[in-house]
């Protein structure tokens, strides 16, 4: 059974709406290696787990319940985004009496018409998240090498979304799931090394140079990219696993540890011209 | 941030496999009107919450977090349900030397194939969840009401499932989840109610005959389908809106409370001739 | 504007309930070259029409017109196929307690699931209607091209599925639709006639034996073939098209006919098992 | 069966062209909330209908008649906001020799590439329509509760969709459609009300104010927010249920009504450019 | 079995970066008409032909071999369209710490997140290549008036794509497919000219002006609208259909030649940026 | 540019009709790692490739050019497996005028609908082939990982569809495609050890026991797990990476060598009642 506080598992930096961003953004939640796959593929990885080595079960099931985590961050991210996109045109000539003229020019135009101005489950394209991307293999193997080559193209996708906007909202979320995302590539890398695979130096992928991401160097500084938060309300091997010497050659040593301590979820405002939420007139 | 117990929200009940019944509890799964989608609709509608009024937001977020266990139920449900149908038929001619000739003939044949024996993320006719099924409507009466539809529509597609195998473990599991979404109807309806609507006699929807669904009695009995399930580790409002006489014309008086305990979370036998987990050979 | 008469376009025919026949209709009904393709592909075609022709436009808007008639037929079709397939099995050991279970083995399970009992808009796989399949080029030639693919893919694939079961609900719309899509094809092939083309002994395609298919004689008796039903309220030019000697080597002389006269749209029996509708309990 | 008179529900008010306009309004013909979901919804459950409680088949049947022309009206504005919108970019440097260049900046590619400039079965992020989408539940109260899900929708999006232009083609067909969603929002609201509901002061959902889209404000002094147009040619029980009070906090009396007199639908000029329709060349 | 030379069906002329033009072009890769489509019908109804008249299969054959170099010589183009597209904005200010933000704006983003600028299995919409376009219907009418539709589509398409940016290595590439699209219709289209049918004047659909298409004059010259390549390293009985007089009103006389004499593969440069490919630090 | 010789690279052992088999073979045509999307994303991949490493390019490109072949083998293998499904039943009662009714009952009626019992790009549960399976990550560590992904689990697929029929033709291509993924699996395994990884023991994945497949022997005893053919008519370097110690643990040594000197493509039967090809009535 799963259990919640409400807080953030990272901070969201404020900016200004960049709706051009939230939509590149949307790649990274619902896109086909973004945060909802994570989510989805290691929950079903972890339910359909065969045999006793549990603390196989186990790491695949506390990578799962922070994706859960990131999911949510991303959310609010593009909320944070989206905040306001309309109002900001209303200089514009044209704009005042068509608010969203300017917002959709580079929007997805689903975040303007599905939503009041909120996430979707689609990805950069405007695509559907789709089932058929979450993978659960059976094969143990087969699980982690799959898990290894997601995570990867987490940290190569958001390294080059990354590029397309400076805002700092935009940017600190993407910095902190680089980092994590670089954990989660060690847990599973090491995993397999706990079955006979020596890495060499072929990670991490990509070899991210930090200075080109500096929003990225306190969570390594934190030692982020190197440790797994324990979510469980009880025991857990993960442990067994996520421990020692770090896959990566940028080294390091291994250790689960508590979550973070928790960032406020911000309070989206009302949009009344979005009709939302739209009880004005109840009278509550 | 959301925290983890290893405990089922429901006991399996142990029967025979039957891969034709996993076949059809997938549409609970991973169907348009499956927990999958009741997971992701209220993990949007919560993120994407707009305004003051959080005890509406804290209700979203509540049955969120039960949906994402009920996910695993069922998950857990159809892995049982497939737990060892390929070796069933040894008996068969033929089927010794073609183990899953029989299996699978009812069977989604991705449960074979995909996965060893386990669950995937597709409705009954294997069809993948599409994303584009989620909906966050931003206006707070739309997203009501369009989780009425959600849970109402749960209620009747699993009582018409139900319908289609006698097996324990199947039947079990159904009837557990009938009562949890008459509760999440009766949440939403309520909801509708504080913004003024008189429901009438018009819930339960569809009006269930308790005798025609005899599991459903218990559950009944220790009125879940009146109560919420409190997974919060901090403070909810969801007690405002989730409170008083129910508003189904079965009555009752609705309330939070705490979770059930806890039932153990099976370990599924390995598999050798499906390589699952398939460490055989590594010595570990 | 659109108008309506509470007739069906032809009669069904009663037989006992086939729920694996039904399954395989699917594809005439949401499949790639099933009826509602041909509805909404003409659809479009007509709105989007270029241009002072309007004897095409008369021509692709008056077969759509009887395309809406088809998908209606075929949902009926289906429906009846489906009524009553729980409760024939009744019989059968171990079905008194899980009715559905026989009904569902060679079946569509959405058609338990999703309603009662009654047709969905998929194909014979269970995939849904896709709207990129349908086509509405610009170009005319292109447009009759594609709708004679259409068409004549429309008779291929109702030839193939009639072998599929004997039962005579089925084979008897199947049969009349196959009459009316030969029908169509001479319509395409007569406007591409009228653009220079000599189509030679080409047509039928494919070249069917009326006596593999005897439910289609009496059609063809009363020339269904080489007609066109006008459904048109108002003054229409498709006749410049669809006239004269018939491009089909069969010959006949093609005109434009008042519609059939009607039939009876059967008022499908209620489903308490499946709530449906589900009023009992409102004292209305 | 169905008829057709060749009238468009609505007027078209000539403007410019605006393929950015276009694009959005995708959503509207195309989308999971769009016309053509209306359409086919409508169209299902009224055929999949079970009982003899026809004063509700003669409700469903009644809008999916007018969303039919519904579909119509929009495919014909999207054609008049993409109608010349390659030339009017004539005076750019490098637009006269890729004329289309400008023009596809803000628009859906398929816009001009599917067809000559015109509509598609696509929504506002160019995704084709799905038939998963359209939903009958069987169920009379489910089916009910999903349309007016549907129709609230519709007056949400396509007032959000309004704040995107201020093209005056576009904005007097999301106007009119608007208030006719509204009428339909009353029909299924008013048939729960038969059912034994009260909705208190909830509808109309959104509330919009009426002074923010001034198109609206003839179609409301006509009173078509409560009349349902009546396109059947024999008897229908549709005013068993269309009748009294209206269940919108806006009052007023329902009641069903004659069809509009109908409107010239335009003739498009042929495109040579894009070899619409094509038939130079042919000296017919 | 299938042999490979590494050459080009067709030369890449260079030009500079324009993502905009890319995004079109993937309508011709990965679009319901495009080359992936032509190469995988080709390839099944190639796989599944019935029969011993087997000039047919070696047409279907034989025209497939050309589609796979022709999917090659699209996703090289639409690479040299992305190449370096990042770097052109790095006057613009902010561009210099978000290189990609000017990149992406009238881009498919997918371009420059799932790969490093390079092509992707997409459409202009971005909608994923989707299996249910391909189809072989088994009947070999059915199955060259669909081939038709397909190749005339093909010259459609290119020819209002081509309209979309005046890039010389984007023109270059859609005026060869033009003629080669030109020369397929021309053997399906003959294919059914032994089977009976007499054209007229209908062929080529669309009849494209070619001095509106300087690029395509050349080809012409080279009588490439006339000649089928053969890639066969055996016997082929193709020439049996492709030979005589063209169906198409342009006149001249088809036949079976040599490919061209190919044109060099472009060596992409790395992109470090991007982690393309990403060895850098590996000391290879 | 692609060269042909009508060839098959495995021998088809000849046995009955298998629909129930032909259904299930569809996930290796074209299911999520399948024969189309390995083929696709290698050419994908080799298009994509940046760099002056071609010693890997040429690696993916010849593995693509095999994979062209495994698709034909499949279709082929399906087609055979089709062949005469449908006449088998004749002896039933029922079944003489309905001689589909058998053969559809386990089967993928698209196979007996769309084509002449013919092979579909759909996976096992009929989905149709998906384009955003396909990945070209750009970066090369990430493109290996992903293929070796990919060849792991087409063993593992093929294993568990091996024990869903005895039928010979369906167990001799699953036999052969095993051990050549296998190889492919040492491919692209071999490529990452020379970027520095040591696999220790993982390799194969999963560890099939090669008496559990004994048609797996004689491909093993001719090194066809640890070869690869080269389909290249010009020079390639694939021998750079394709050579020396294999990486799996059954050793042995790696080379490339000569394709197989091929087997004959089997002539499928006419089958008139299926109207394919169709043509009798043409006096061809």
């Amino acid at each position: 059974m799963y259990f919640y506080r409400e807080d953030l598992i990272n901070v969201i930096v404020p900016d200004k709406p960049d709706p051009a961003a939230a939509k590149v953004m949307q790649e990274i939640l619902g896109g086909h290696f973004g945060e909802m796959r994570t989510m989805m593929q290691y929950f079903f990885q972890g339910s359909n787990f065969r045999g006793e080595k549990k603390q196989f079960r186990d790491l695949l099931r506390g990578v799962f319940l922070e994706e859960i985590a990131h999911v949510e961050l991303v959310q609010t991210t593009i909320n944070m985004l989206l905040n306001g996109a309309g109002e900001r045109e209303a200089g514009n000539a044209g704009a005042d009496n068509a608010p969203l003229d300017e917002a959709v020019k580079h929007a997805n135009p689903h975040h303007f018409i599905i939503g009041a101005q909120s996430s979707v489950p689609e990805d950069a394209a405007g695509n559907p998240w789709n089932g058929s991307w979450v993978y659960s293999h059976g094969n143990l193997i087969g699980d982690l090498l799959d898990n290894l080559v997601l995570e990867s193209t987490g940290v190569l996708q958001k390294s080059r979304i990354y590029e397309m906007s400076s805002n700092k909202t935009f940017r600190e979320t993407l910095a902190f799931l680089i980092v994590r995302d670089n954990a989660h590539q060690n847990a599973f890398a090491k995993a397999l090394e706990t079955l006979g695979v020596d890495w060499g130096k072929l990670f991490p992928v990509p070899n991210y140079d930090i200075n080109k991401y500096p929003e990225c160097r306190k969570y390594v500084d934190m030692g982020f990219h190197n440790v797994q938060f324990n979510f469980r309300l009880d025991e857990t091997r993960i442990g067994e696993i996520f421990q020692g010497q770090s896959p990566s050659r940028n080294g390091g040593s291994m250790q689960v540890v508590q979550p973070p301590e928790g960032f406020p979820v911000p309070q989206l405002p009302e949009m009344p011209n979005e009709h939302s939420p739209g009880l004005d007139d109840l009278n509550l």
